[in-house]
């Protein structure tokens, strides 16, 4: 059992007049927000009062950079070579960093976006280019990788500091990577049965895969999807568990 | 006579497969470059390259932010509100500080771009806005304002560090505002006629507008536009120029 | 009492990952839906799957541009020229056409969104200059013009087909303009009184403004805003009384 | 010996304050243009005055669609849905037939860009969508596709006109694709040299691929990179050579 634990949450991903998430009331519950810097999701304006928001509620704030790609949400993959990876996270860190900047917040940590988030899982260049990112822009910056994906070999190799995060309300491959969406069953909607998914990775340092298997995991913060519809639900039942299991919610970089 | 200047330019305007400007030989001559952060001109990639050419060339970096609007240059007025100026600025500045930082150089200035520029000259509220947000990134950054507008005055209110700028290659209006592009004559190519506009503002502390009058002006920095095609003979006879009267150049922020 | 009427809702105004607005229920109670062309609002995606929509219920297409504004929503005015107010608007139509063209409508009307709406309003230049852009892409396409403003004047004076509309959820000035929404009270939530207020304009030919005065309209074509939230009752409401009063509601352009 | 020949190039790829290319100089030699819709190049006014241009010169005006990517020239592949792929280029298509229309031209054909041309080479699903795209704009509209790829056969089978091309200025590999520009060699700079392989081309109706083999090809239209420093030295050359031979150059859809 870790003495302690993180809960980190994608935030800001509102765009002009459209909004998206339920950024208010997920706050609440956690201790370290993901916060999209206007590529493919968020804006300058939202940036500024979701940086406020964790402010006001103690999360701390990281930057959540994903692909140019706001039509697509940055779900769709792009062929940018490892250059163009690495000048394009700096350019939304830096953005972001602002606004922590104007609050005085430090930036915490840096969590990778949607396809270029399931790149990284699989292509340890592109890995290493988002660990060269962070790495360049601070040393004290923390990357979240997914535990037991490559990106923490990349992480070490790179020498960048990194936390190691689980999927509360996802099922797991046999290889450590998300079952992905499209496969029904893959998003764990049940706020007790994700809460139980997410305590059990935290007690006992694995998580059985949809086969069986067991998978090492080193959740050092979990993941909640602020877009689940339970997700409150979800965080609730978290934080009840962990309060019961006596393991402080902090955030990953205190 | 000053015992020192500082030269500024806007630099790093390039777009993807699209090239402007011709800042490898424009960086040998200035001592401030104006870095565009992506809204109205230059990229990730360009902005990575400018700043690195700038290190090499031991030319100080500052952010160029401008109107969200690649497709007009940001050279059209948006009718924004003042948060929106902030947060905008805020965005741009933090977005170019990641490139400074990675190559280890502080962000020295900011500089507005274009129609939002010269909407500074003339509305008090925004260039308090425009203030507002250099001084929340940081009170080490300097606002460079147009000598003898209100922006001075702006930035004295807000308590923003800031340097006056004048203009090598511009015909003054007699209230301190640069004659619009449009009417002829308003933009000097000449570089002999130049570099002595600009001399005569160094050395005199006045510039005589296209109808004779005197106005006053505080040479702190002299602007150079690139993109004009003698840019680099202007830059190169203001530099013997200042050479002779025994006036170094220098960054502004040392 | 006219011998049949139009009504006309902002359609296809998501974007990407970003839903706005109830365009299924919606649709059921309009005859000309103006739709978003990926500037301000909507995209290739959203657009297909609107005038698919369209098509479904029989409801008439038109195209609806806005400024290239995404982040503002197309509500905040750019400093164009007539030029590009006129090129922009002929690819925005052309655009959607593509799209009616390809479910075998017509594109029977166009309708400016937005801040350029409200500045067409009240510039006679760049009311003609919209009118010049439906005209050269056809002349068979429609402009609707706000009922009592300088824009019926310019599209006489251009030679475009138009036609007139009236709002039923908002509070006229004495000028026929529309009271700004910041001020409260300005949005007719109340679905039977936007319903009277639309039937009185139908009936009368004209409007109370806000200080008791009548201002004289002409409905052709009766305008509900999709994103109030009594929306779906107002559209009810003012078909109830249509029918109750004998007045067929048609597609503007049949 | 066909007893006509095409001769297409990409016209229209400045974007803003961005000049790209020498479409005027260009335009006198060619017979089609390739227009840039927006999206990965080109905008509103670029669209409007290359239109023009080419009426002016007789050249016959195609869309030249790409992928939503202006900063990376629509040259980097983005992983689409076939659905996505058909309806942007409907958009883009439309938004080009706009500027025709308004001029009395009609769009002639279609010619896809960059990495999405790229991918039809190799990928029938994707060449079929290109296809349907432009089959349902128009059965009118003539799709280019590269001679000797699968292009030609997915055109057939979706029952879309079309017309194939060869290119002047690039070598061939053995399976009918082009070799990469990065390969040293790729591009052919002497317009002696470029002229006599499209001529090859025209004359036998074969290309020799690096390796020596010879391709079948069958040469409709002939495209040259309007932005090779030698290209309109290449295209004089080839028109040269053409009334040498007595093959006129018409537009492909006449």
């Amino acid at each position: 059992m870790p003495d302690r634990i993180d809960i980190n949450c994608d935030m800001g991903e509102s765009f002009g007049a459209y909004k998206l998430g339920r950024d208010q009331e997920v706050m609440d519950y956690i201790s370290s927000a993901n916060i999209a810097c206007g590529w493919h999701a968020g804006d300058s304006m939202v940036m500024e009062q979701t940086v406020r928001l964790a402010k006001e509620k103690g999360v701390a704030v990281g930057a959540h950079p994903g692909y140019p790609d706001l039509m697509g949400f940055g779900r769709r993959r792009m062929d940018l070579t490892l250059n163009e990876i690495e000048n394009y996270l700096l350019y939304q860190m830096g953005a972001l960093y602002a606004f922590a900047k104007a609050h005085g917040l430090p930036l915490q940590h840096v969590k990778v976006h949607g396809a270029l988030g399931n790149l990284a899982f699989i292509d340890l260049e592109v890995s290493k280019a988002i660990g060269r990112a962070v790495l360049r822009f601070s040393r004290d910056i923390i990357l979240v990788v997914y535990s037991g994906t490559i990106m923490a070999q990349a992480a070490k190799e790179v020498g960048v500091r990194f936390v190691e995060e689980v999927y509360a309300d996802r099922v797991y491959n046999p290889d450590g990577t998300l079952q992905p969406r499209k496969i029904p069953g893959s998003v764990i909607h049940d706020a007790e049965k994700a809460a139980r998914h997410a305590l059990t990775m935290v007690r006992e340092g694995y998580v059985v895969a949809h086969n069986g298997t067991k998978v090492r995991v080193k959740p050092e913060s979990i993941c909640v999807h602020g877009d689940t519809p339970s997700a409150v639900a979800i965080l609730q039942k978290i934080r009840e568990e962990l309060r019961k299991a006596s393991v402080p919610v902090k955030p990953m970089g205190q």
